[in-house]
């Protein structure tokens, strides 16, 4: 049997072109700078297939035909370095590094100065001319193997070190004389021996053999374990290993250390940026004991290694095409490159750096493009709070809780527990943060108010974020360690109590709430040209429009200043909350009851004329007399219709500003949606206010009036109110709400149309789940506007369609797109329906539970589930379009604003998707790079 | 252009086999008899295919090809008849009828005596030997033809001959003499004149040609348009019209007419049954003015028209394989049949003459099979109301309201308002009907005493309807008619007042509540021995398996009788609703909280260790902190485990017995299912019970405590509670109750094998949407399965399998499959999901409204949604089979009871469908039909 001896050593730069995957991050970074001529000291990788080997066959031992290549890719070092490993006059020494394909926390890290050994460092000495500077790095290299290799705690050598200070009457290190060291080094020797159960090894190879297994090691630690499964990273990848030789930063006033950023991280300026420390090593920047220099007073003080620096910055970035996050080393004079890698940067720098990198021709449009993160480019239009301030408040323990970040952008005002109180104190210059256990209707004046809203309860598409999120105010929601106590003027946290007015900040994009006030930096697209730019470049390269969910004017106004180009989601009941047309929404709601009891009566002798059964025409005639009794009581209807005429009116202008606003860009009007009971008080507060009037005034009008209302409330309540009487089916049972809608929508569009003006209505009927509801709506859309367009003698083109938001409709789809001209994916009922989820109930009791423990993937309300979801969406879009090749097809959930949604729904060939207006932006990105992906795969 | 004549008059009998789609039932009924020699008038049909012409292309009149093809088929009638058609001596009288493929409602009916004109009604009165019968045929006839075919207000003929009585001082039509009738036939013309516009026709080919127009004209009427919607006919059949000789059973003593059915349609008897009236026409049978004698009569009376009657009643059996309705007129001693059509019988008698007529070898045994309605056989089981009592109690009005018939058979005792009481009287002998708002958990005890259960609030799956069909108890649900005050003891329906201990009757099945009692009639399968031969010749004829929801042993035991293979759904939190087992579930509930906080902390902890990140790491460690000091009030976590050690020890008895009931046969036990805060006391019951105590005792225990409750129960209070934290999701949350019942059940098998039984457990995980949720239960069935075969030392083999009840379930059943072993269909939450319908909430809302608007075809609760709903579960059976091959599926929602459903089941390869034990006898006569109708369309 003959087995073919495998490659699992290559040395820096000499064994042609290999990647990340072989030879780990670190590796391959120290290979190609090696191949492309920059300094790098000599040194090998051991590839991560020899770890991967290392688990399945070799049984957790390096086998010889490895230790052959190591010993041989050492020689080589030892060539190169003139140096040998072991060489009591001269050794080389080696430093020790892990690094897998993706940097890895958890992994074992870094072993320095090894190949040091009792006679050796004379040696050492002798060739540094620092006896002090040998028994220091001695005993470093102790420190730094015992623990990390043979798992010592580095606690027992910081208490030794401690000990010995406290003996000699020192206070540093730095006061330790060689004497000292050489002392301790034994004692560590001692430390090793109790605690690891062996000799510390001084024999060079045996050390490296250890610290190569001990890297491999490191790979199943529980962090590394615990770290990919975080981050989603297979298991069986395993890590590379690099030997690299020793250079010093501390052999003088010539030697020095340092680490730089080929560009600003934070801003993207075109300028080297970091720290140097002379006469030092690595480990001494980090460790604080001496404070570095900037970069720049480098320049003046040591000007040919700056230059040097430079020029290699702007080879690294030559070769790499981005921003690299380099360390390196002067050794006498000499500049040696420790690590190269991408820089972390902010989302600010990364779009200025990508901007000016296309302008230096470095880097192509689609590369900038692809670069840049959709999210980064989100917070970028927030308000944020000013880092340093935040910082310290964290450190001051002022963070106090977190809940949902439900809408993002950061805040800070006085903590107010009523909408009213909100309004009057913002009315007066004050900034507030209304604080509720949760929002309702009643709320609204007081959200519009605040800078941002606070809530105990309620998920991500409770009253609060979805309110917040259309009016772009920080949200809060959901943050379940508050107790708010409304009347008693105070809230809980944790323990702590805030009374009214006390300043509170929220921070709607993390989540956080924060005690005190907290300074915000926001920022608009005016102020960022490189941004405007790359979005312009997003703009060729998508093909999915980008579309805005707006419900007023002035989101719209917004939005098309953000990029969008139509609105694709206009809630018109959103109109119905403002405060001044609440009681009137209200008037009509309370007195729809006579006047669709009508409406039924006639429908049902209708049936009655029709049918045989004595019976059945003996109960129908009983209705019809029943509606009459109701009809005749006809304040009621008189005042239903009046209701209606006022809304009417006021909804004719909300719609006739929108429609001017995108004039010559689709507007999609969605019809009615939410159960009536939402725009009525609550069954709790008209008790209460029954009972009052009760024990006060008995016999009045006021409370016959709470009664009636009361028993509106109690027979519009449901048990599951988001399965109950509301979309599509509301438009069936109230069909003048339609009416007056579609009669406002095309009145609207007549009087722009007249105008001169390019009006572009499509109206949308929501949860539909069976064809027949999709005519029955149809037919009373298709009346309302043809009464509209005769009454104006204007003739108004507009769409019909549907929201897609039921499983059953999307299995129905071929059906429904015989009536529907489009289809709007309502993905966050959709998503509710088909995982049987509410997402105000969810996701605070389970969902996120479910996603920290990796039950699910993601929370499929932010991430949509391309599996379940996405499969339905992709059955509806094929047999809709079967049925009507020219269907529009669109988005309007809140996935319509996440890259990885919008992601799917380009593959999925969508027309548009449709987000929020401060979402409008990562959606052009990421519809961008989606379209860029696909072009890629295609190539 | 040569265009061929088509033939669209065919002779009785003479032209060859042409059926119902042609002929319409009535002709082809005629034409039959007459191919088969009986004794049938001469005449013949006019086709359907001419009527649908006389819209297409005739133009609504009546071509000359058609009307040459109806005189010369006239010819041939005179022929047979010996008399002519306009003759003045001896004129052939006919009748036109109008018969569809269907029978429908509100088509012209029948035109008698056509042909009659001043001149031959002279001829007529010769040839019968009587002046007054022939001018009162003249009479009738105008009357008839005014109505019918120039469409004059028969109230105008009513009111003319009540004048002509009042002026001749007479009260019977039969005082009016001679010339009385001679001058009413003058006035009636003249109405005729006055109200249609046109002269009475007078000649006899004229009458012929109007009465066919009317018949085909009656085709497009409101009624029978609206007849055809709700039948769901379709509209473009179009109508025959036969022409029949006139006989006549009034031509003295020797003459007569009846009606008949082959067998007795109450009891399916073999014997003929039915009336019969000497001397008379068809129409005073159905007057009433004189009382027929029964056949039996006849017998005695005639026996040689009754020996040639019961000839023919058998040959029509022979002929037609079926029960005849027939109608037969005597003339002179001549015997002739006027109709035959398959019979109405109940659902007795349809039984009982199909098991006959196999025997007697006239039908197959799947003839028989496939000939009775499942629904039929319900209600052979259920109780019902004597008919002749319930007859009465309608014309007394006492009909005062109708619910949804939430669970069949019908019930009668004193109305009770409160369960306590319920119970007490029950206890004291006395028959009661439990009528509440709505029920919860704590009316159960009050349930089980009562005879029926009536609620106002509720729909199909209410609490109220899910018991009561678990209990077999008759039940109205959602009657909103109601107003129930229980504290004043007394309810409101429709303005009159029930006081509580009167009496009301309730019926399950058509959800109709009356006042006062009503006696009741009961039956089981031991008294319908033809009933237990068909069903025992459908279990030989299905392929599907008929197993049953049954929650107790009681259950289990009445489903084997009505013939279970299995118990496909034990609802396994029913067992925790009953009244001495609440206190210790809710002890749980209520205790649950900080040992579940504890087990979380430890999963936090977890997590925390292998956490890079510090902010976390502090965080999970403050949950932690939280967590131990819940866990330090340790008389909480002693409760909770005392309470489900408690629970352990009664379930593991209640599974012992539906296992020890069911031996041999599996038993599918589904784990908890509600949300927990269904098993605890309301939010407002407990808010109320906290404001007394604070009145009387505000430093009590017992407020404390009660505050305590309000506290849990405000936690768990969901919006959505159908899609809240429910199913796997709390055997994920709480997976001590999971580990509780999975011992309970093992561990009672376990005590089963070692008796020498043979029990089948099978584990069932509901409201699963995800395989990663099914991994999870999983595991903790599994560990604690095999942990109590441990602790018995006896193993025990079990099946571990989930219900298929959210969309998201079909969409990845086949990563489903990986871990299920069974899939078990819960049809009621997958519709509800699937369409977004909250059941409760649809059903009194608006569904029965879509369904009464013909919006939906069927209510999708009780028909199974095959195009959406239906859809979903073949993708789930096929990639389920796909990924395991051996994969068993079932159905166990309501629609497993539902035949149409279960022959859908049947085509979709399901292996057993599962039903509420009285509705088993209809899938098992279903599951034979779906078999039947499968074999039928291979062949």
């Amino acid at each position: 049997m003959s087995t073919t001896v495998k490659r699992w050593v290559y040395l820096f730069g000499k064994d042609g072109k290999t990647g990340r995957d072989l030879l780990g991050g670190k590796g391959a970074g120290l290979a190609e700078m090696t191949r492309a001529g920059l300094p790098v000291p000599p040194g090998f990788t051991i590839t991560t297939e020899a770890c991967r080997e290392y688990y399945t066959t070799f049984g957790r031992t390096l086998p010889d035909e490895l230790w052959d290549q190591i010993t041989d890719a050492l020689r080589d070092v030892e060539e190169r370095s003139g140096k040998r490993f072991g060489d009591i006059a001269d050794p080389l020494l080696v430093s020790v590094r892990s690094g897998a394909r993706d940097s890895m926390p958890g992994m074992m890290d870094t072993v320095l100065n090894l190949g040091l050994s009792e006679d050796s460092v004379e040696g050492l000495a002798a060739q540094t001319e620092s006896n002090r500077f040998a028994r220091d790095s001695h005993r470093r290299f102790i420190q730094m193997f015992g623990n990390v290799v043979l798992d010592v705690d580095n606690q027992l050598f910081e208490n030794a070190i401690s000990e010995m200070k406290r003996e000699r009457g020192v206070e540093s290190d730095a006061d330790l004389d060689e004497e000292d060291l050489r002392t301790l080094t034994q004692t560590y020797k001692g430390l090793v021996e109790e605690h690891a159960g062996r000799v510390f090894p001084d024999e060079p190879m045996e050390q490296l053999r250890l610290a190569v297994e001990a890297v491999f090691d490191s790979w199943h630690t529980d962090r590394a374990t615990a770290y990919r499964n975080a981050m989603k990273i297979p298991h069986d990848l395993g890590t590379a290993v690099s030997v690299v030789a020793m250079v010093f930063g501390n052999m003088g006033d010539d030697s020095g250390t340092g680490v730089a950023f080929t560009r600003d991280p934070s801003t993207g300026e075109k300028k080297l940026f970091g720290e140097f420390l002379a006469n030092a090593q690595g480990e001494d920047i980090v460790s604080g004991a001496r404070t570095p220099q900037s970069i720049s007073d480098m320049e003046r003080d040591y000007p040919e290694a700056y230059e040097q620096l430079r020029e290699i910055a702007e080879r690294l970035e030559r070769h790499y095409h981005d921003v690299q996050d380099i360390e390196f080393t002067v050794e006498r004079g000499k500049l040696f490159m420790l690590q190269t890698r991408t820089a972390k940067r902010s989302a600010q720098a990364a779009v200025t750096a990508a901007v000016n990198m296309v302008e230096e021709e470095l880097i192509t449009r689609e590369d900038a493009l692809l670069r840049i993160s959709p999210t980064e480019v989100a917070l970028l239009l927030t308000p944020q709070f000013e880092p340093g301030a935040l910082q310290t408040a964290q450190d001051e323990g002022r963070l106090v809780a977190r809940g949902l970040n439900a809408s993002p952008g950061a805040a800070t005002g006085q903590a107010i527990f009523t909408a009213d109180k909100a309004k009057e104190l913002a009315e007066a210059g004050e900034a507030v943060i209304l604080v509720r256990s949760e929002t309702n209707p009643d709320d609204v004046h007081g959200m519009i108010a605040a800078q941002g809203v606070l809530t105990a309860r309620g998920g991500a598409t409770s009253h609060a974020a979805v309110v917040a999120r259309g009016l772009g105010k920080p949200c809060v929601a959901g943050c379940e360690a508050l107790v708010v106590q409304s009347r008693a003027g105070r809230m809980r946290v944790r323990g702590k109590v805030v009374q009214e007015g006390e300043e509170i900040s929220i921070d709607g994009t993390t989540g956080e709430v924060y005690l005190g006030s907290l300074p915000t930096i926001s920022r608009t697209l005016d102020d960022q040209a490189d941004l405007v730019t790359l979005l312009d470049w997003a703009d060729d390269a998508k093909r999915l429009g980008v579309w805005a969910n707006a419900d007023y004017p002035r989101d719209a106004a917004t939005a098309l200043e953000l990029g969008a180009e139509g609105v694709g989601l206009a809630r018109t009941e959103h109109m119905f909350f403002e405060e001044e047309r609440l009681p009137v929404v209200r008037r009509m709601i309370l007195n729809a009851a006579p006047a669709t009891a009508l409406e039924r009566a006639v429908r049902a002798a209708e049936r009655a004329r029709a049918s045989a059964d004595e019976r059945k025409k003996t109960r129908l005639q009983e209705e019809l007399a029943e509606a009459r009794r109701q009809v005749e009581s006809s304040e009621q209807v008189g005042a239903y219709h009046e209701a209606l005429e006022l809304l009417l009116e006021v909804q004719r202008e909300d719609f006739r500003g929108l429609l001017e606003v995108m004039d010559g860009k689709p507007v999609v009007v969605r019809l009615i949606d939410p159960p009536l009971h939402e725009f009525l008080p609550s069954h709790e507060e008209l008790t209460e206010k029954a009972a009052a009037l009760q024990e006060t005034s008995p016999d009045s009008e006021e409370l016959a009036e709470v009664e009636r209302e009361l028993e509106v409330v109690e027979s519009l309540t449901e048990q599951n109110p988001m399965l109950g009487l509301r979309g599509v089916r509301l438009s069936i049972l109230y069909p003048d709400i339609v009416k007056m809608q579609v009669s406002a929508l095309i009145g609207a569009a007549c009087e722009l149309k007249s105008a001169g003006k390019d009006p572009r209505p499509e109206i949308m009927v929501p949860l539909v789940g069976d064809s027949g509801e999709l005519k029955v709506a149809m037919d009373e859309v298709m009346r309302a506007a043809a009464a509209t367009q005769k009454r104006y003698g204007v003739e108004v083109e507009y769409r019909f369609g549907t929201m897609m938001e039921l499983p059953r409709a999307c299995l129905v789809a071929g059906e429904i797109a015989e009536d529907a001209e489009f289809f709007s994916f309502g993905t966050n009922d959709l998503t509710q329906t088909t995982y049987g989820f509410s997402r105000d109930d969810a996701e605070g009791k389970f969902l996120l539970e479910y996603v920290e423990r990796g039950i699910l993937p993601d929370n499929p309300f932010q991430t949509l589930d391309v599996h379940g979801v996405g499969r339905l969406m992709r059955m509806a879009v094929e047999e809709g379009r079967a049925q009507r090749p020219d269907l529009k097809l669109g988005i309007c959930g809140e996935h319509g604003g996440d890259p990885a949604s919008v992601e799917f729904c380009h593959n999925l060939g969508l027309d548009y998707v449709s987000a929020s207006p401060y979402r409008i932006p990562i959606a052009r990105l990421a519809a961008a790079q989606a379209a860029l992906k696909e072009r890629e795969q295609d190539e």
